[in-house]
């Protein structure tokens, strides 16, 4: 590992460690913003669901791609905890029975192991209302236009035309083999919705140009599916020990991925591919843009 | 009935008519306003938990409250539509196994009956998510603001200090009857909350004033309360077949009520003063608020 990766790590684990201090403080019994009852168990299975010491990715994203094009650091933190909470309502609703079936996430019970099942689902449910609630909260420090783009770009990057959508068209996957094509939109939406919204959101932050936008976005779009690749790369050679959840799921459920199509050589290859394609996105930034293409290799080349 | 009660009748009726085309035209197919992949079954689940010919109350109090104070119809019946979303979205969930596992729902199977528990897991998901795609999109003509708005305060109604976390407290008075202020303190989250909301929505989309706003936000409570003590009697006096789904399931799970605490003669004068009140709230908009009172009276005596 060169100095540049610790760095890049570093800066990683720093901002993880920000956003969940925020998160923390957002779902507190405590918590200064929220004037009215907040049943402490659902509170309790919020917090389980979404403070268990995650990468927080999603929310890097949003902020190094603000900080690229000079939005406020506060008010990216603030999208990115709330986009945090729609990333881990989705792993609570996947997890349960009905659903995924898994008992672990990173090495501790999911929520409806921990809590029970009704307490998933309410969990997930106000998570998810949650991530809204943030983003319009008085103290998100944006013009209201950009509250209501980012209202706009979360809930289509999350609802039927994408995550919660990808989700349905996964568990369809387990009954009947997509092709090639089929995989692509699955992963762009399961994942990969959630990955471009990051990027897109930290240009919405900015007050970027259209053209701005459309390039992150287009970025988000190169990382999302470089993380699905190297996901599927790992459920096949990782175990379930370093993942902190059951692997070789997806070939014991018949799924299919592109790794399964193409063969793990293929996807190495892709995902150096990808990596270069999402640098030159970012080209006409320049060394500014440093954080964010280490991120890309980051994403291409996680082992756990 | 006299000719004013078959005139508020017609008018609900009319109102249902329309809120079902614009859910129905929102969740076709074919949709215009959406450009991306929408899974068919699970667009067909969301259109289950939806288009189940509803009385749309909580649009109703949107539109007419909206009217009362001079917003825009067409913005206020999309209003309407997405708190729609989010009310169905809640029975689907609370319908599941995990909750109150409930097969029929105005007589018809429920979503996770005709579709699976997965899909009815999604639809939820997806209706809530879809609301604030609803209110931000640029086909809501309201002004960036008055979305913020009522985006803050459809997700607290909905949220863990809302509807959900009262469904949170609903489940757990199966096993602990709360007293009266837990009761009062429940139902104000669990039904109240999109109630009062639906009230207070008409007056951010009209641009009232602060005034104004808290006014009707008082009457939404008003009758909020009177929605839930009129469901709590027809939960001991109705039949199934009127109400289209299992009835006397609150006394066979312990589940305490007002009603259960105080009787059915109580009860009835408390209606009574209910719809009192909250003609008292509007009697500074004299002739204006006739409908929004007749609502009133109408949800305190509603039979089914």
């Amino acid at each position: 590992m060169d100095s540049k990766t610790i760095s890049f790590e570093n800066r990683l684990k720093e901002n993880a460690t920000e956003v969940e201090a925020l998160l923390g403080r957002l779902l507190a019994d405590s918590c200064q913003e929220s004037e009215v009852v907040r049943p402490s168990n659902l509170l309790a299975a919020m917090r389980h669901g979404v403070l268990n010491g995650g990468k927080r990715l999603r929310p890097f994203l949003v902020i190094e791609s603000s900080a690229l094009l000079g939005g406020n650091h506060e008010a990216a933190l603030r999208i990115g905890g709330a986009l945090e909470c729609v990333h881990c309502y989705s792993l609570v609703h996947d997890d349960l029975p009905a659903m995924d079936d898994d008992d672990l996430r990173r090495g501790q019970p999911t929520v409806h192991i921990a809590f029970d099942e009704a307490s998933a689902i309410l969990a997930g449910d106000s998570l998810l209302t949650y991530a809204f609630d943030i983003i319009a909260a008085p103290e998100t420090d944006l013009a209201a236009d950009r509250k209501v783009e980012l209202v706009l770009a979360l809930s289509r990057a999350a609802g039927i035309g994408g995550m919660a959508g990808g989700q349905a068209l996964d568990l369809a996957a387990e009954k009947k083999t997509p092709d090639e094509q089929g995989i692509l939109t699955l992963q762009a939406m399961k994942t990969g919705a959630l990955i471009r919204f990051a990027c897109e959101a930290g240009a919405i932050i900015a007050g970027a140009t259209a053209e701005d936008r459309l390039r992150l976005r287009q970025f988000g779009e190169k990382i999302g599916l470089a993380f699905q690749i190297a996901d599927d790369l790992l459920d096949i050679t990782a175990d379930a020990a370093t993942m902190g959840k059951a692997t070789g799921k997806d070939a014991a459920h018949g799924k299919g991925t592109l790794v399964a199509l193409h063969g793990q050589e293929w996807a190495e290859s892709r995902l150096a591919q990808l990596i270069d394609e999402a640098g030159a996105l970012l080209a006409p930034y320049g060394e500014k843009a440093v954080v964010l293409i280490d991120t890309a290799r980051f994403v291409a080349n996680r082992r756990n």
